[in-house]
């Protein structure tokens, strides 16, 4: 059977294959007909060579210019809305609609077009001027980007297309992109709509480049390439901090969203006023995308109580009578299975749930487990496996000063939330939780769910470590995304005609934030 | 004999020690009187602990009450600028004036006073609001940071009272600060000064702590507890590289300024309009403290021919003619006399020097070495060793592409000068060699040798790796040093009274610059 080609240099060539392998249709567990490649090393090695030119191009071209082709790129997908959304689906199993189609589809677009504003506005270099000294400095682009994504985002977090190639492109960086094997031909078809792109941008043809598959030991090879100015990776803990050590080890910055759990801390003057709702908000946000997002609550934090118990009780029902819905993978299937074992075996008692569900596909049922404060204290690391799906765990203290206990015991995480009484009730408990939490956490969220992640400027997708690698940087929210993908470049006493344009006395731009001399200016 | 205290948790205590040493006098090669103690991990336990309270502590403290302690703290280093030059004289045998008490202190002082008015003012966390989906974020303290001083400015980069001392400390993180042990009296000195200073100000006794001497184990050990926030080291590749691995294994940000080189590249045009200044220039740049700082120019390339013959010769005279002044340690003069026959024996001949020198204390021969391209770049890593102190090795290149491939092996580097003529005849070989020198350097210089560091706001003092551990960051230069000791922290829908007063829509002062709604605003 002859395999799909990759996409190196500019042009869709046979891989140099190590072996190959199939999608299937995570709904049904049927296999898909095409069969794509494993990249041998001269694959990745002509993608780092074409990369690295690329980049050398890429210094010559303006914003502007990288703007057009993330816009046309943005145009382009939306035009074939339906084209792609019936290839992802067939894929992830995700429904067309309304997540493919009407969230997820226009979140990719949105995020290539504001990346293509920011390319264009210019500020994100945080230009700074000392014009005593004749001292400039700004970020600027770090060098060809390996972008990994993963397996629940087939468009918005997709290597070709997602957050981490919009904001890596936008601060003028090729991108390598590894699709993920699991929606390899969604990955294939976005990276022929990129390919027209960046030809009617006149921009160089491996300013994005894609391959479909590596071998682990390939990929820790790649991560550790000095032609590389960084990686970007979205996935499991495991995959991640094998990356991470390979990455570093070579100086490679290594950006990686690992794992999160999520807590949800829900004092108790907020469930005395609204615990029904409460308990539909949460099993919503649990189940959502059957609770395959980075941000799913899978840490339910409570005082003991009447009030909880009915909470908890509540919960346990809705999650029940709601069907389950594919989960992405037969592997993510099998995960899922051994980490509930696994809470299970350190501690946890099983609400409901806790197997897998019939019918066609991957699925499991919706699953709660529960377990007190001091047995979580106990066998707190392995009370924080993440069992990344439909699944949660709730964790009961009998006394408040517990809860703040089990907080500091917790793990870096991306986001926690905290839900208090309207009254005031609960401002005590919240002052004395809130510095605990916020110092574990790198979004922290008042009477609202962690799954919705807004394309705003202020977004942090990011946390303290294992979440992440590092608590500066974000992956959601352009500008500060792309700071990720940047060097400082500094130039002193470097004369005027050869400063880069955003760097001269005169503001190429109306548009230009800069600081000069202490201030904020623009144009 | 007694052993000095060490300052922990607001006390000086004595220590919990392994072993213990004393320092010389470098300009003499006499043992120092004081003992100092080597901390076993109880000292180093009992620091994590108490910067962890000073920490959460620090989190109610304003900026402006930091700013007074380092305010406090400037002046009183100034007060006893006699006493403190004295001592550090007698430590490291840099001369009193004009380095210690007209250059070094006072660019210490102006440190702490620039890190004062960024905390009070608090631009420097970068306030991102999003008013209309309530999202806002800002950067934030990290957690205690742990300074690993080096040995070549007892003052200025002193873990005690140094640039990232005062970066750390100004973003609202405790410092636990290693005194290296070329000078322990000196940092000994300096931290009364920073206790008085801190109780003066009301601010936690552990907002600093300072210990003398680790052994390697221990410290490693600590780098990667994570109990710290962040490490910033300066000093040598190896340990760099060392504390790089552990810390990053654990999770923990380090902040590296490992070795450069500092190339400086000389354009035909510029030696054959003045070339006579430009030697001179060098052999001051070069011979600078003996050579010992970070951005010393260590290689210098040219291309062969007459102009360069003559300007080689003129330097290696300059040079001969100069006395070597004392390097900081014995150790110092062993690595140096190490790397000169490293670099012999990796091909490069001696022009000058190339031997200890006469007198007292650790002097050695102002060196001058000298290769071509073919053996360079058949050599490059062996011929890239960092000779710390007052070496310099000239590579000459026979054609111009020669030279830029050249700069094309080059590591990464703190800095990057390129020479050229004035008239505009070397503006071609400048636009074929900038790009290649950009991509390699922190910071770019025109005309100018890299060994002053400004203190400006568009500094940068740092670069790609290896000569830091990651291109983003800067050590010198406030306020974008500060960024290293922050995490981003993102507020999601939390209610106005529970934000950060930086974060709230009524700005806390009238100085304080915030991005809203995607403008700068003041106040």
């Amino acid at each position: 059977m002859a395999l799909e080609h990759v996409w190196i240099a500019g042009e869709w060539r046979p891989a140099d294959a190590i072996s190959s392998f199939h999608a299937d249709n995570p709904a049904t567990g049927q296999a898909h007909a095409l069969e794509f490649p494993v990249s041998d090393w001269p694959d990745l090695d002509a993608a780092l060579t074409a990369a690295g030119e690329a980049a050398h191009q890429l210094r010559q071209v303006s914003g502007d210019q990288i703007g057009r082709f993330l816009e046309g790129y943005a145009a382009a997908i939306e035009a074939s809305a339906d084209p792609l959304c019936e290839l992802a689906t067939s894929e992830t199993a995700l429904p067309v609609a309304p997540r493919l189609k009407n969230i997820e589809l226009p979140r990719t677009v949105t995020q290539l077009r504001q990346a293509a504003a920011a390319a264009r506005e210019g500020s994100w270099q945080h230009c700074v001027l000392d014009t005593k000294l004749n001292i400039r400095s700004h970020y600027a682009a770090i060098g060809p980007v390996l972008v990994l994504g993963p397996n629940n985002f087939p468009f918005a977090f997709n290597g070709v297309s997602g957050g981490d190639m919009a904001a890596a492109v936008a601060a003028g960086n090729p991108v390598i992109a590894k699709a993920h094997p699991l929606h390899p031909a969604t990955t294939q078809a976005l990276a022929q709509l990129a390919a027209n792109a960046l030809g009617d941008a006149s921009l160089p043809a491996a300013t994005v480049q894609m391959l479909y598959h590596l071998t682990p030991e390939d990929g820790l090879r790649l991560v550790a390439d000095r032609r590389l100015g960084a990686v970007a990776f979205t996935g499991s803990r495991g995959a991640g901090l094998r990356i991470k050590a390979a990455a570093e080890a070579a100086g490679i910055p290594a950006y990686l969203e690992m794992s999160s759990l999520n807590p949800v801390v829900f004092l108790p003057g907020a469930l005395r006023e609204r615990g029904e709702q409460l308990s539909t908000e949460l099993a919503d946000s649990c189940l959502a995308a059957s609770g395959q997002f980075c941000t799913s609550p899978n840490l339910i934090l409570a005082l003991s109580g009447k009030t909880t118990e009915a909470f908890i009780a509540q919960l346990a029902a809705t999650l029940s009578q709601r069907p389950p819905t594919p989960l992405l993978s037969r592997a993510g299937l099998a995960s899922l299975e051994a980490g509930v074992r696994a809470l299970r075996h350190a501690g946890a008692t099983l609400i409901c749930g806790g197997e897998p569900a019939g019918g066609e596909g991957y699925r499991y049922r919706n699953t709660l487990l529960r377990t007190d404060v001091a047995t979580f204290l106990a066998n707190a690391e392995a009370l924080q496996r993440e069992a990344f799906g439909n699944a949660a765990l709730v964790v009961t203290a009998r006394e408040f000063p517990q809860l703040v206990e089990l907080v500091r015991h917790l793990e870096g995480n991306l986001t926690g939330s905290i839900y208090s009484s309207a009254s005031g009730e609960d401002d005590e408990a919240y002052a004395a939780i809130e510095p605990e939490l916020r110092a574990r956490v790198g979004r922290l969220l008042n009477d609202k769910m962690p799954t919705g992640v807004a394309l705003s400027p202020a977004m942090n997708h990011g946390g303290p470590y294992p979440s992440t690698g590092h608590p500066l940087f974000t992956s959601v929210g352009i500008p500060a995304s792309m700071l990720r993908f940047a060097a400082l470049r500094c130039y002193d006493n470097v004369r005027p005609e050869r400063l880069p344009a955003a760097l001269r006395d005169k503001a190429p731009s109306a548009q230009l934030w800069r600081s000069i001399d202490g201030a904020w200016v623009r144009g």
